[in-house]
């Protein structure tokens, strides 16, 4: 079955006699002579017209066909006398697999709402928009391996399943085999000896610290993989379930930290307008004029470094009545966020040092005890893109930061070894690939830019 | 902190009056003018030896170096007199970042067994061994990415919890958010309604058929995510938790579906073989001799397509003793597919047809009703690799096998609409990317060719 995709038909520089082009039918319609067929196989959100003459061999065939219907056909790839498009197909032979009655197929040539399109995740990939979405998750994806293959970084696989919990959060999945109706119990609690790993396990949220274990043998690594909150948020930028991105690079600093989030974040938008050309301009049309605009001027914007504390300064004189009041030692708000990049530096600014109470333990605490080497990558039209941070790499410090933030250092024995035996200052950061893509495409709900949504009572499909 | 890395100087053609090198001490040894360092950073196998003579500034430093400390050195790169290696460092300035206390460091110069390095799995990746299999991960993955991308097919997430349950195989682990010391009951049985998802989850096994979804919109897809097995095997070829590769290719029969296999193992083979030289070098020379003839062999053989019905007649009339007696109907055990690949045809065969009742409903029935339209790629060393099928695209068809296979259609609702609407032959297949390390390095358990390995009783780091 050699077919040609239709994004190769479409920029053909010649006609071509002996064309296969295999699809679905987005549309039909009918005029006195002919019947034109819109086909689309998802190579590319443009479709393919076929044309079929009255006379012609396929004409009852083509008759019969509805919007869904998968064809085969055979023909001649020749010039479109139509405007907008340069090919056009004169079909020899067209073979159905499989019609789409029209009574019953959800999918129909009308414009659906994204709520309808999500009860019907096995088909939306079929539409225009879902299909740009997974044509620009492909190449984003491809744009952050490429990126850390060209500088050296190895490509690590940490776990999903842990039975270490990352940041003291409560927001996990467990992951048990145990018979829920019948629970081995031994003195009045579970006995999670008997369940599969031996003890409690979840899923993980992060694989930041497996991560700087990697790093600190093997120099710089980056994770891309799923991880998982069961936090209860119904927002439209909250997943259960979601891809996340961390290099981690080993002896390296916040400055070297700052330098690679930029250098990275630039790379992926210039490669993605670069290659999704066609996919970002529908974006940029129907979904949010300038989004375009907004790429390439991060693309060409070389990102201005401020303090937290020069952050605060800034927000408090500016005359903007923010909903949450501003003051030294807050966690900055999107309001905040969008204000310095949009309103202030118009353009991506990284924010480090914050105060230490906001943030994680990991985070290497500053000479002044109250400030941590943190860094948050902030970008007009949605505010905080990446966070991380240089890691507190002396035993003896962590130890403190973590009694203090009530963490157990013996439960983190492992992560301890590392500032135990050749430690080394390292950094790294996360990037969510989902935000990253609802930042590209403009889209509104984090629940359009994933094929397959899980989020709070759905994990259908 | 702009270093070096190791990998770099070794292959550096000129010396470097101002280097910076970071790494990790790998061993130490005096003679009566100079202390030899080797100094390793992970970036490849070999150490970049730093050689301090009595006089040096740095020459105390190095004297209380042991190894596992964490260095910078700051020096002159300079041709080696020494035998096997064409560079060393002269060091000007050494900084410690982090010692390692010869008496609590587990990682000491000598030999250690793969056991004991299960244990202290967060070290590991310090050793040459474990070294070495991530940066074949690394090239490997970046391989198999490149691949599809260049044919033209689009990397999308299947998502990881699941509600539906791809094979009707128990061995699926449970994920929820339920307090299980106090479970909400109706009727006698849990309510899952109050689970997270509202509804019983798990962890997938494959992605497979929501990638059949992708594919019958998008055209040619592929995933390469975590599965999962909730099995209690303690084998050295089973993991709980593992990544895995499945290309799913619209309009495909199963003949296409062999040739993808077999161009895309060719592929990642020569690709590692030509960017892991070193590394493979180390495990056909320590770990299994032979292995990198095998993978030559392999990228230069065509594969040889057999039926299972001539598989077992070369079975039956061969004149081994198998320990499981061959006959028409059987699963082939390991010991028949190696005999086929590495006695009889001598390179890597494809099996196709094999007998519906040892296969997956979703497999294409063929026209004797027999047979389904499956296929293993079997390779010599190990035998199956990847295992894949032609799917059944026919709805009634489908509908007739999942009911034989005591599988209710309702349940895969969404699955069944693929059939329903649109229908059209596809096929795709399925690699477990840690058998495939295994495969290529030849180690002997899958334990030591993944970073943090999930199995029975053990979820630890």
């Amino acid at each position: 079955m050699k077919r040609m995709r239709i994004v190769d038909c479409l920029k053909s520089d010649i006609p071509i006699d002996d064309c296969i082009v295999a699809g679905w039918v987005r549309t039909k319609r009918e005029s006195k002579e002919n019947i034109f067929i819109e086909i689309n196989d998802g190579s590319c959100l443009s479709n393919l017209q076929v044309v079929v003459g009255v006379g012609d061999s396929s004409f009852d065939i083509a008759q019969r066909l509805h919007t869904g219907a998968s064809v085969y056909i055979q023909g001649s790839l020749v010039p479109s006398p139509a405007v907008g498009q340069t090919w056009e197909l004169k079909p020899n032979i067209i073979t159905v697999f499989g019609d789409a009655d029209p009574e019953s197929y959800p999918l129909q040539k009308k414009r659906h709402s994204f709520e309808f399109l999500r009860e019907i995740a096995h088909l939306r990939p079929r539409t225009n928009t879902m299909g740009a979405i997974m044509r620009i998750r492909n190449q984003v994806s491809y744009a952050i391996h490429t990126f850390f293959q060209q500088k050296g970084f190895l490509y690590v696989h940490t776990p999903i399943i842990t039975t270490s919990d990352c940041e003291g959060a409560g927001e996990m999945f467990q992951v048990t085999t145990l018979d829920l109706h019948n629970l081995p119990m031994v003195n009045g609690a579970i006995d999670y000896t008997k369940d599969f790993f031996g003890a409690k396990a979840a899923l993980t949220v992060s694989g930041q610290l497996e991560g700087e274990l990697l790093a600190m043998a093997l120099g710089d690594i980056y994770t891309f993989g799923p991880t998982f909150r069961a936090e209860n948020s119904n927002t439209t930028r909250h997943l259960s379930e979601f891809w996340m991105v961390e290099p981690e690079m080993a002896f390296a600093t916040l400055e070297d930290d700052c330098s690679l989030a930029e250098e990275f974040l630039r790379f992926i938008f210039k490669w993605v307008l670069e290659k999704c050309q066609e996919d970002m301009q529908f974006f940029n049309e129907r979904i949010k004029p300038g989004i375009i605009q907004n790429l390439e001027l991060i693309v060409n914007s070389s990102f201005e470094i401020v303090t937290y504390t020069e952050a605060i300064e800034k927000l408090l004189q500016s005359k903007e009545s923010f909903e949450f009041p501003v003051h030294w030692g807050m966690d900055l708000q999107t309001e905040h966020e969008r204000w310095l990049t949009e309103k202030y530096f118009k353009k991506p600014i990284i924010v480090i040092h914050y105060p230490k109470t906001i943030k994680a333990f990991y985070m290497k605490l500053n000479d002044d005890n109250n400030t941590v080497r943190a860094m948050d990558v902030l970008v007009p039209g949605v505010g905080e893109i990446i966070g991380g941070s240089e890691r507190e790499d002396r035993y003896d410090v962590l130890i403190t930061r973590m009694k203090e933030m009530g963490l157990a250092p013996d439960d983190y024995w492992w992560y301890m070894d590392i500032r135990k035996f050749g430690s080394a200052p390292h950094a790294g950061f996360g990037l969510g690939f989902e935000r990253a893509i609802q930042f590209i495409t403009g889209m509104q709900n984090i629940r359009d830019v994933i094929p397959f949504p899980r989020t709070p009572g759905n994990a259908r499909f």
